[in-house]
């Protein structure tokens, strides 16, 4: 097999998670289709349970747990979407989840882990003192460990926002999605392979962390040395897993600066009146900058989540 | 017939609207339901065509102008979503718009209007300057008038939103509908009488221009004097028409501040990740507000709007 991951552990991934899922709308806007010169579909994991698309691969890496281990409950380290996804995953399961987050987490995302019966563990925001802590709670506790991109379980659990986007939008020409550690553009990239080769994928990518610009040029892993954008769920750099699949079936990655970001989000929440937070409005600013690939064609963009503070917006 | 407008009319209206509106969705909030103590259905009409209910009422009123008297035109006057509704009613129907706007009108407005070709006059921002300007303008080209609300077909329009709602969520106990002319309100009051006379009605309007509140304990129609409130889709008051039928149906105006509607409004953000503009949160605030009347119902709101400048958030 050309891939760790099949087409059939995809659906099964999709089985799996579906009972506590969101099946997201696919929402469209004639304005912005005018705006953008091409037909646009953009499907909302904004609208995801926990705003975000990461509730699916949290979702899958958790209840993939076989049954004698889980009882222990699960461990992961995030300031962001993951801890949530996590968080709930495990709620979902009924074990604990242990997070270790930050100490200069967001209070919105501290609660909102909270929320969901989570122990948290606060941290030096370094990825040292952040590993660190894990490592501990593993031991002390037997919890699993559920890595927020750079794990087969979870690139698959994100891919299945795709097989849907792909089962209820077959015609879809480009697919364009954000990347930061790259769970969700390889998810996709191989649930678009197998479902329809032809279709071209791009990833949209923030220039304060554009790792995977770099990495594709260089043909092997180049991380972020140091990252400075708005789109904050993708400071992230890409894992050898992902970067292997985004290797191959990634077309080419579309760099857009934190002004073309927020304009983007904007124009998303005056037209479409919806919520994205900025790393989920990359990929519509990197179409926007692009405008002469996606000229008439059918694109498909995945919203890839809507937590946002709404009172420090960049606009 | 108790009422100027039957079943059959408000059927008659969606029918003829149907094929230029969306069927919006209804969506739900764990969340927002553990927050108000009842289960909620939000009806999203901040993603209506031009991001209000006011497309139906508009369109409504339009395409009930006889063939004859059609080519001629349209001409109204407001600062508002009804500018916006006429002017794409007129632009589907493919006739002249004439939309009189106050010269302090936003230019994120001024511009949506101008997007669908009407030809805007600019005045004074007194209900005087207005109306004479709307008068002139129907004396020299024949243009039909289209009130904002106190109007059958304007209200018709309005009441087919609550139609699809009903239909879709037929166990409904109770509404909550924002009022500031009232076509909204008395539309949807007629559209639960007809088809589940049970149901409770009530409204929710701003401190700020809360005439329908003195108008329901007076019995007769109390205007506004002054307004100020940021539910600016809620300024204006009850007409003769809209109150005849809200006096009868409605059970209660419940009355909120402009802290409480910011509150709900960020509250809608943040949770169900959609934009609604204040006027649009005015309904949940007033739930929140008076939980005690809600508590283990199922309550539908309809989010009436989204039109909002993103960049003068009350939060």
């Amino acid at each position: 097999m050309e891939f760790q991951i099949s087409l059939a552990q995809l659906r099964e991934a999709h089985e799996r998670i579906k009972p506590f899922i969101h099946r997201t709308p696919i929402m469209t806007s004639q304005s912005l289709n005018a705006i953008a010169g091409c037909e646009l579909y953009f499907k909302c994991e904004n609208l995801q349970k926990i705003g975000a698309f990461k509730a699916r691969g949290g979702l899958n890496a958790v209840l993939s747990i076989p049954e004698e281990k889980r009882a222990t409950g699960v461990v992961t380290h995030s300031s962001g979407n993951h801890a949530q996804a996590v968080a709930m995953a495990a709620k979902t399961c009924g074990i604990p989840a242990y997070i270790v987050m930050p100490n200069n987490a967001s209070s919105v995302k501290k609660s909102a882990v909270a929320g969901y019966g989570a122990q948290i563990t606060y941290t030096e925001p370094t990825q040292a003192a952040r590993e660190a802590a894990a490592d501990k709670i593993m031991v002390e506790t037997g919890a699993t460990y559920i890595s927020p991109y750079n794990d087969y379980k979870v690139i698959e659990g994100q891919g299945t926002s795709a097989l849907e986007f792909l089962e209820d939008q077959p015609d879809l020409e480009m697919l364009v999605i954000p990347v930061g550690g790259g769970g969700l553009l390889a998810g996709t990239a191989l649930s678009a392979h197998y479902l329809k080769p032809e279709i071209k994928i791009f990833g949209g990518e923030p220039e304060g962390a554009m790792d995977a610009y770099y990495s594709m040029q260089k043909g092997e892993l180049v991380p972020n040395k140091i990252t400075n954008t708005i789109a904050d769920g993708l400071l992230v750099s890409l894992g050898d897993k992902t970067f292997a699949i985004i290797q191959k079936l990634v077309s080419e990655i579309l760099v857009v600066s934190d002004k073309e970001i927020a304009d983007a989000m904007r124009l998303i929440w005056e037209r479409m009146k919806i919520v994205v937070e900025p790393s989920g409005a990359v990929p519509f600013a990197a179409l926007l900058k692009n405008k002469e690939k996606f000229a008439g064609k059918k694109v498909g963009i995945i919203l890839s989540g809507g937590n946002v503070d709404v009172s420090k917006l960049p606009f």
